[in-house]
């Protein structure tokens, strides 16, 4: 375990509207946990090995609460359809190439570099159907250094033959074989149950992999209340439920016992909702994805002030890029769009707001993750914002709202997940 | 003046619907000017100097018809409130730096660094109501080898006493001082009329500027319909005006015997959109700065089908980045959410109508620009995609796509602007 001194600018959430600059601090891990920020080293941490990042800034690693392995390589394209047909023409025909293993190998290895470099340090993360491409993720995951749930896809039903799994059977013995396979095998890559979407999967389907759930005592992330269409279908599809959420809540796979993400919402209602919060369902809010597709925009602010979990996320491919201060200032953009255009009662997100989410937000996911607290677990990025030059003085706070919306991956100076350096 | 070819996968707009691709082709420039796009070199072209560029793509040059060169400063900064506070708080004050030659010499040459470097070769740039920061800013633009209208701005009411030009006898003698100083002088650099917006213009002023308008034979840029709380101040201030457009015409500064462009056109009614039909004005879809200062979405499909001409615009800083790929996403997306959550009788902008806007549609203002027709003047970008990693084959399409959403500086390889390379 870790113990080391980090010194620097370091910002951080202290909660959805405060963000909080202290310059020219230091930063203390403590056997990988966060022991404190200070202005003066305390005596008892000065024999501590210290890395003085200078006027670099040093952020909490951010959590992308819902993103799509095997959609990363067709990132930035095929963005001129809703959800259902997009999944039909350009997504089930890209995962469906994740059983060849050396397709996955080479595909994965892209994906997992990427996300290395990228000022994320925790993310969910959708695989495919297929146990040894999923594994191979796992793996990949694992090498990096990031802290990762991922979740091995089942869909036996409306989806294309090439894809599907044959049968509920078939779905529920890969999906045991691929917990089996992995359990206690990887130290910050986990394993989360991932039925697609309820349209994807028959209510048999559902009910045994509560069962499989409750077994292996793991959680389980899906997709909510993202598209009219697919609202309407679920209605169809499971006629008895009271909303699109009240179907998953009815199979035993919407929180309560288990720790639960849906991605979107972005029509969810008032009841909807208040399952969530009773529930203690984490929504992951995907911007750019909800743009892309045409989606729409979900009242993050009304969500926060009705007391709901909320994360930030990309959505690969959904959304083309794995950065999530994109995500940020994306999720800032269309939340004004949605204020002026539809809805003047949720307030737009701030800057500071969208921080929160990036890091605090989804974070708690992963328990005490995504600030400096004492005892909380240490996921760190240092940012270098030289090349964004600039002729006037500029506070810490602007330089990171600037690097959040101008910067790449060349800003990520240094990366730390649960105490350990990744570079 | 330069004659060469060039060879790779030659892209461009044909219409708003339609992009061409052209796989291993030849583009010859024949004394600046394009002398067409082959499949086999013609043999009268056989003994001019070629680069082959191999797998890259060549397209057209960009035109950003409107942004602030002295925001350049300040961009992804301060997002958090509408145009009027916006201006006030954040605008103005920068600025007003530009009074100071040493502060503009500092400023401008790192706006000029960074739009040399994208993918725009023609811009019409907003400098600030200061002589000799704006002849500043013209001569480094003209060293960029780009290919640009800069306007000292006029404003003498309703803005701060420290950036307000004292009189209206001062704002026009500045404007000549300014016009005769530049005449003839620049290449590629030339003047533009530029009242900041009504609000802060006098009538007398505005009647004045058309005289010089006329006087000097040169284009005009302003602000149109950007946020609610503006046009309502409009009215106000020009009373007898049938709404904000009809303003500008009044005093002889939209159009009809000069080349006009208006910046956002967010909230522009139908009498607003005759009105700039039957005067040929040039709209600057500034889609990102609409989203930042959440004035809306402007409406971009029905303007074309409207007639309207109609390109695009980065608006730095309103907007955060000089990057047109960025605004074309933008634009898209903005589209999407205009459609999801105000009118579906508008329909979302395509890839292909986002490319058309950003090059044939822009660079018309310039004339025979924004696209490889034989006579046109040749303003070329060429594209290296290979950081941008994918396990799958792609189109070239698909690879234009891509960098759009995903690329940045590091993949303009070479540019041309009016048949010269500038690296």
């Amino acid at each position: 375990m870790a113990s080391f001194v980090l010194k620097g600018h370091i910002c951080q959430s202290l909660d959805r509207n405060h963000l909080q600059v202290r310059e020219n601090h230091y930063l203390v891990c403590v056997e990988d946990r966060c022991a404190g920020v200070y202005p003066i080293l305390p005596a008892k941490y000065r024999s501590l090995p210290m890395t003085d990042f200078g006027d670099r800034l040093i952020i909490p690693g951010m959590t992308d609460l819902h993103l799509h392995a095997p959609q990363f390589s067709f990132r930035g394209l095929g963005m001129d359809m809703e959800l259902l047909d997009w999944l039909n023409t350009h997504t089930f025909p890209e995962e469906a190439k994740y059983q060849d293993r050396d397709y996955a190998e080479k595909a994965y290895s892209q994906f997992a570099n990427h996300l290395r470099r990228s000022e994320t340090t925790r993310a969910c993360v959708f695989a495919t159907v297929h146990v040894p491409a999923t594994e191979l993720l796992m793996e990949k995951l694992e090498q990096s250094g990031l802290v990762t749930y991922v979740g091995k896809v089942n869909m036996n039903r409306n989806s294309p033959l090439y894809l599907a799994e044959p049968s509920t059977v078939a779905s529920v013995r890969n999906t045991r074989q691929w917990l089996e396979d992995t359990a206690g095998k990887l130290t910050h890559t986990k394993p989360i149950l991932t039925p697609r979407f309820i349209p994807s999967c028959t209510d048999d389907l559902l009910y045994r992999l509560a069962d499989l759930r409750a077994e292996f005592d793991i959680p389980v992330q899906s997709h909510l209340s993202e598209n009219y269409s697919e609202i309407a279908w679920v209605k169809e599809l499971v006629p008895t439920a009271r909303n699109y959420g009240d179907a998953y809540r009815k199979f035993g796979l919407f929180g309560g016992d288990h720790k639960c993400i849906m991605a979107h919402c972005v029509h969810s209602d008032t009841l909807e909702m208040e399952y969530m919060r009773q529930n203690g369902v984490f929504i992951a809010h995907s911007p750019e994805s909800n743009m892309n597709i045409a989606s729409g925009v979900a009242p993050i602010s009304k969500f926060l002030d009705y007391g709901l979990k909320v994360g930030l996320a990309t959505d690969v491919a959904g959304g083309s890029h794995e950065s999530m201060f994109r995500a940020m200032t994306h999720a800032i953009q269309a939340s004004k769009l949605r204020w002026r255009l539809l809805d003047q009662s949720v307030a737009p997100l701030t800057f500071d707001t969208a921080f929160y989410l990036a890091t605090r937000g989804g974070g708690a996911f992963f328990g005490d993750v995504g600030a400096f607290e004492p005892g909380w677990e240490l996921d760190a990025v240092v940012l270098d914002d030289e090349n964004l030059d600039h002729p006037q003085p500029l506070t810490v706070k602007e330089r990171l709202e600037r690097i959040a919306y101008l910067g790449d991956e060349r800003n990520i100076h240094a990366k730390f997940a649960d105490g350990a350096r990744l570079f």
